[in-house]
């Protein structure tokens, strides 16, 4: 058994990763940490885990092989600088510490894209886990990348759900307020921008990638639906891109290609992201879909574990879609 | 013109007046007040209303006909014992401070439920604004009241929109936890019971009603929608009795009987209540509609200022429902 | 392995069968029957499955160990005449054509509310899995039916998602429509009525419950809340009978007691019941949500097959919740 | 008073039609027809309207002076070929059949975009009016192609309600397929780029623009959110840029340009359209939020006949906001 241990454990993917670990074959759950809610059973917080488990919050982990860190952006640092972490305990951070600086004292991280970087992950004793907007937009994109082929510039709108925003309440995620309601937040700007671009270099693509991305925020709770573009200047037809892209993926046991045009919900509680391609006007149009809760983030963060532990990838993550 | 003033300016009752009163013919809106937001133009706080009104917050009234008090309930009061409001200006509450204690110094309260006092209003100083829940259990109920009828204990359970729990973001009204879900609050023990008893009684109930209210979160924005029954004791006939309720409402323009079944949506965004009746095992089982911020609110709220100035009572009320 | 063959296999509880049926460990589908789709891969019509299954859709069922039948109400009959099923293969029908006519030929079929009739179900070759409100409804009930408490009139509202509905879209299940929307459908007169009233007096109440029955369609897609109350005439405290209930439901794994009160959400995407119990008024008000694909419909006919077949009864249905 | 004729009238564009119509001041309705529905109430029909009317529908129409066809697509010729309508009296098309080809026998229709033709509406005879996603798409680009400044190519990727679909339920305006999901349709190919493309060259530009254009189905009712993006060769600075459009729109009453970012519910219910610009990265970043049903049908049908017939622009469209 894994031994593991959670910071920042009344958050939401903290939640998620839970809901995931309590049912994982290979793990014990050592200790949910949350300085504010010492004490207090777990399913006082997270509610829907009622008769899952008797675990209390404490405020520090004991002995872990595995420590998550679930603490918002920024505060990963924070934490690995005030507690002393025992070296054999592997971290795997959900924040984006990390992410583009992969280095704390002797601890390196490497970019827990399993789909790209799975034989370093199986070698890392320390994850930076992707950011939820990035997963989906770089999984769209990895094998444009491989062919040296985003060359042009790439166009991304991409929706989120309620639960990106995390769990602090506030005018956009105001149910009054975002029900029935569509918006754009930092156009052009957002954070995962550098995560994305310097991944694709590293899938393959020989220059930085020039992406203007809109980030949107949507009216339901979980998902993230990104539509991406790039002028086509490859050689390979529509069926051989589509034949290009499962061979690429074909190792890959979240990552789908679909025939027909895909929607948000097919992947809603599950690991998977989906992906449909199309051609038009010279273009070469990509539609994916995750669930930024699981793919874009705390399964995502135990397919990390699974392989870091030399488990098969699949464990405790083939789980059941909601799909309505 | 009627000059108004608005205090608690920023809160969504005072959005909803300010939507409604910025068409009304007869209005100057002279103020709206705001302690948190002096100088600040309304529609940076209610952005639907950009360019509909370059009106700034201040931080008080000037010499208002009428003062609406859109403060939050137990505030009302408070606000009167701060500010000197001129002796010929009239007052509407929408907050719950003179519904049960409808007397302040000098002052007055009628209890603003037009569909029953109608007379006193048209000659009232004061105007107490009913609750949502209640405006829309007590339009189902009058007519039994008028006869009599309410003998038995009421059965009721309504389901609220979000905008019922104000603007302050919380828990409950997250937009991850109340998307596509369902909860009871209060049950049994709503502060709104005391005022629909009271009211039942002055309508011509001889008894006060036992009512049992179970009040409910849904994943809506506007409306409610109450379920009501209660033991059928009456000596008319089904069709007798949606005829009387259809004669009990003739002079109310805002009431309807609808001889088919009802749903939330065919009142939103409008002054109406829609009721619809049928009897099952000696039960008489009413449906009863409201939008909350309208016919719940700062609607209501207008209609009684109409009555209060001699205006007829339907003056910038006939709004456009959303039905979608 | 259990050999499984679905029939109806196009509708939502196939689809939710398979969602589960796939991921179970001791479960081999052997055919997913549908006349309009032959030849047609089954992940085409429930698409959430694709990457999960090349299963194609048949016309007919091999040599299956248990048949689900999963054709809308009034089907199965018809199904049972127009195809003959081998002796030994054990049926479990999610209509509703067994559930108060249990027998067909020399089946008998056991009404298969399994926190009920464990016992029976266990030694069962047929089994009509229980409607969906009378899940949700029978599961707060069943202990007051056992002490025979349910001697006053039991009064109950509950709402229900739009995959209650089915999927033929319709004028009340278009988006349009039901998007921020609620109403009362079949009050009082509802069909699951029947089944709840005979279940309560196996339970042990020596009377036919009278109910009066709400039912009303929620703006959300899965699961049941259900409010009911009913005049208490126990000696029992309030914490006695909450400690009851939690006695009565030891054994069930999926039937929890909150000591809070309980949303929706706690328990969609999975195979439980919450309850929440408070007394008022002299009334005991007990709240009860479920899933109705999950608990309500395809997660109870999998706890069924688990029972009749030996099997834990938790396997294949430990399942993530969503939450959100 | 104009006497008016609605054909196609049990739609959602006739029903949005009759709910302006019967406020406005200087219209009566003289005829709702529809083959399916003679002799039937309007308002059992448009459920909301009870209450507001006692209309019947009719098979044909009288004498009107203005005929509004709410056909669906295709359909406005057909009417026109099988109903002689009199010659002086005015037609306006909320279908497609003439916005890109505008004649039929000797009746010119004019493409009914006021802020665009204002005059020439004024003196039409036949209006065409434009489809919902062309409008708020050609309102964010109408003050860059009178600069002649849509040399380079256009990205939009805009999201429609689901009242935008029709009716007639479908597989993808079923609420549990549309409930908290996403997806694109038609992307690169929808059918409004035709009259967008060619009224931004009437409107100014040299060439025709080059306009990549995605539509997503959104999990809401009413609205169009659309993002757009075009590489910036104007010579304005980012503040001369925004005070240029205010100065395009200064005549036009319902189009506003927000310097703060917009979302969709600012415009719900409203005939307004709300633009927001931003500029990053070389490009000019535009998003336009409008009603689909008012601005982009019913609302700018009636603006259409209020500049059709010497009206003020805005009489009956000064619409309360649901906001909510």
């Amino acid at each position: 058994m894994i031994n593991v241990s959670i910071a920042g454990g009344t958050g939401y993917t903290a939640g998620e990763l839970l809901r995931i670990l309590l049912r994982h074959p290979h793990v014990n759950i050592e200790s949910v940490i949350s300085t504010t809610s010492v004490g207090k059973p777990v399913a006082e917080v997270h509610r829907d885990l009622l008769g899952e488990t008797d675990l209390l919050y404490s405020d520090t982990f004991l002995n872990p092989d595995v420590l998550f860190l679930c603490l918002g952006h920024g505060l990963s640092r924070a934490f690995l600088e005030e507690n002393r972490i025992p070296e054999k305990c592997k971290i795997i951070d959900l924040g984006n510490d990390f992410r583009n600086k992969p280095v704390y004292g002797n601890r390196e991280f490497v970019f827990g894209l399993c789909e790209l970087n799975r034989e370093l992950i199986r070698r890392a004793g320390n994850v930076a886990n992707p950011g939820c907007f990035a997963t989906t937009i770089m999984l769209a994109l990895l094998p444009l990348a491989d062919k040296d082929l985003l060359t042009d510039e790439v166009h991304v709108h991409a929706i989120t759900g309620s639960t990106g925003a995390g769990k602090r309440p506030g005018e956009t995620t105001h149910f009054s307020y975002r029900d029935n309601n569509i918006s754009v937040y930092k156009p052009f700007t957002h954070q995962h921008l550098e995560e994305i671009g310097h991944t694709l270099v590293k899938a393959g693509n020989s220059s930085l990638p020039r992406i203007n991305f809109v980030p949107m925020r949507g009216d339901f709770t979980r998902g993230i639906f990104a539509s991406i573009y790039t002028k086509w200047h490859g050689s390979m037809t529509a069926a051989e891109t589509v034949s290009f892209y499962k061979d690429y993926f074909a190792a890959s046991p979240f990552v789908f290609v679909s025939e027909e045009p895909i929607s948000l919900k097919e992947v809603v509680n599950t690991n998977k992201c989906l992906l449909h391609i199309e051609f038009h006007n010279g273009y070469i149009h990509i539609t994916s879909v995750t669930d930024n809760l699981v793919k874009g983030a705390s399964g995502q963060a135990v397919q990390n574990m699974n392989l870091m532990f030399g488990l098969e990838e699949t464990t405790g993550l083939k789980l059941k879609g909601s799909a309505f």
